[in-house]
């Protein structure tokens, strides 16, 4: 069942240490199928170097049930689920400890836009959420990480794909995109603008954000109706 | 057509990834016919991985025709163009997102010449170009881009092989040189250079540009007429 | 004698240099048998390429004497010593000199605990030493750094396995765990927090401990009676 | 003549971009025999990757003429003829742009010794020179930067062996020892102390220089008479 989607699955885990994204095991990708409403992700606490296809662990959307898969599947699958149910254009989410992101979200500070890297693919500031409270970390602590994305993209007026990733307060990024492949992506570009504005903060400590006209330009040129970057596909 | 160029192209791009100058396809390398009128690029948002040599598109140094190739050219072709007929000496120019020029870029701060490794091969300070208006990005944003380029080194009295880079602010690093390959040399040493001067003013915070001197020697040693850095070609 | 103990200690300290923690021959790990009193310790100044099992040097833990191999165990083999036979629950132990713990160390600062890649390995700050007296460092130097490392952590009233690591003030780093394999591990991880509070410190100078339910929860879903963490062993 | 002795300088070269302390052709390693008065040098500007034995070029430690190879030799020759005229003890030298140590230089400082890595190798701070005169920089400029390094280390009363490098002002390191490899070790070290240094200051902004018992006893327990670290030779 799935097979394909698995296998997608697994070469965008396998992705995230080609590319510097992870320490031992700290990260996990899914993607979902909407139409069955299956998730399927990466097993917890399995070494990047052994894991096969066959690891990838299926569960159902709603419930979180396993469908399929000898493996307890990532401790992070709740957070994925809440993010797939609140966002139904949403098609892959990334999780990683990436080490510029992580230091973002330790300071629990927004990424500023600061350049067209950034506006090439992020639409604004990357926000970060804010402290969650005892009480969600006591009880279904991955589900309200995942609430507490939601209601940080919610109250900033944020579409997800037009800012395809947040820091979560004290912990990390998660990032997104319509599938797998595309969230891998958007989690090797937030590292990437996560380390150039920690520097270009300090060369320049009271740095405004970018000029909108130029937010606009990059975003647009890559991702708006009349897109002109890349080939025609 | 154009086989040798777009051999010398090819590598010049290839070498992109191979310095750890660009993520994903965040960069693009192009050298020109003078005598035919041709420039050759990089195809838009192909992967280093993949490319060959007939994926290079040529198009017409004027009128920014597509020439040869069925692919698009980089989506900063104009900006190429641009800063080809404004500077008849120079061959092949480098667009990067590299992370330390990058940072400058987005700070809009110069990178001031702080030693020898700087005065080896960048004649100065590496100028940053003023915020573009809001009617330049709307209106052909990246001939626009080649434009502010261009004014930012006649206006600082900068010759482009003296000083062969310049930091468009909010946006990264050009680089230029007589060839492709030196091109690509020039935006390696930007990059060294770029990290260097970011902790160097970490170190001192008030330090002010090297001394005139050793600037002279260092350059004149090895770009001057009397160069002795190097064999004898 | 030892021969799976052996193996294990040369694994061990071969995963150093994969893992980025040592130049040259600046790290060391040991693992012990509690049965036979016995520790397995690397060489002192034998490069990692060329390094194998029968290298490794036998010790008794009482006395220190070397009871098998025919180099010189470690020149900080007497901190091993006094850190196993003050912690009955140790296995094993890595010394290195890796960049960001060694910097903590050399500020003499102790490493807070900013988020929740630092709370799922260590619950709470990674402690630095107090300065060594001169008559410390004069007489039995190496066991007097063992010493000082275990009044670090009595006073503070941690216990070994919760924070696996200490820095040794103007020195470096100390990891250790159940085994030689854990300590590697808990060294990695020490690096990379190192690292991220670094950079979080940059961004946040004011920056307070992280909340205190948050690294209740990530330190017992991995390291608790009712861990979630992982596959089942 | 001296096919062993470009071996190792060769050798020695090719170590530099393997450490990762050079980019381009920035770097260069010599090596003399004392009894016959000459020095084997790296040629100027030729890439490490087509480097071989007899591309070393040999020149007369008293004349600085070529005695035997095609090439030119380092245009840094005359840096290296000053240094092993001073300093009868020493019989390799390495000069590098290395990043963190060259960000010392530039920013006209010294690296204090702020822990035991540092201690292991150099005994006191690294000192930087004070900046050239234009005098010196316009006649026999590679010479006079020989006897600026030099005036450096006599004024401070430091023994080459005992501080085997010194940061030349705005330009960057040289580093010694008592052969080209030695002198390579002592590079590889001092970019190291370099970084760490760089931020242990970030954290500490006031850090005093070590205790000088500490610096004692790892200088001592590696390099004096009654040296216990490394095995026997």
């Amino acid at each position: 069942m799935l097979e394909q989607l698995k296998e997608q699955v697994l070469e965008a885990n396998l992705a995230l240490p080609e590319h510097n994204l992870v320490t031992f095991t700290w990260g996990n990708v899914s993607a979902i199928d909407r139409e069955r409403g299956l998730v399927v992700i990466k097993p917890s606490g399995v070494s990047y170097s052994s894991m096969k296809r066959d690891d990838m662990v299926v569960v159902a959307l709603e419930s979180g049930e396993i469908v399929e898969g000898d493996k307890r599947p990532s401790s992070d699958t709740d957070t994925h689920r809440a993010l797939y149910l609140a966002w139904p254009d949403v098609g892959g989410i990334v999780h990683t400890h990436s080490r510029h992101a992580t230091i973002w979200a330790q300071a629990g500070r927004d990424i500023p836009a600061w350049g067209t890297t950034h506006a090439d693919d992020f639409y604004g500031a990357v926000p970060c959420t804010r402290m969650m409270t005892d009480e969600e970390i006591a009880e279904r602590y991955e589900w309200e990480t995942g609430k507490v994305i939601i209601e940080t993209l919610r109250q900033r007026d944020i579409a997800p794909l037009a800012v395809p990733a947040a820091l979560v307060y004290s912990h990390g990024p998660f990032a997104w995109g319509k599938d797998a492949h595309a969230a891998v992506h958007n989690a090797v570009v937030l590292e990437e603008l996560a380390y150039m504005a920690l520097f270009s903060r300090q060369l320049a400590p009271e740095l405004p954000a970018m000029q909108q006209a130029l937010l606009d330009k990059h975003w647009l040129r890559k991702h708006g109706a009349n897109a002109y970057y890349g080939q025609k596909s």
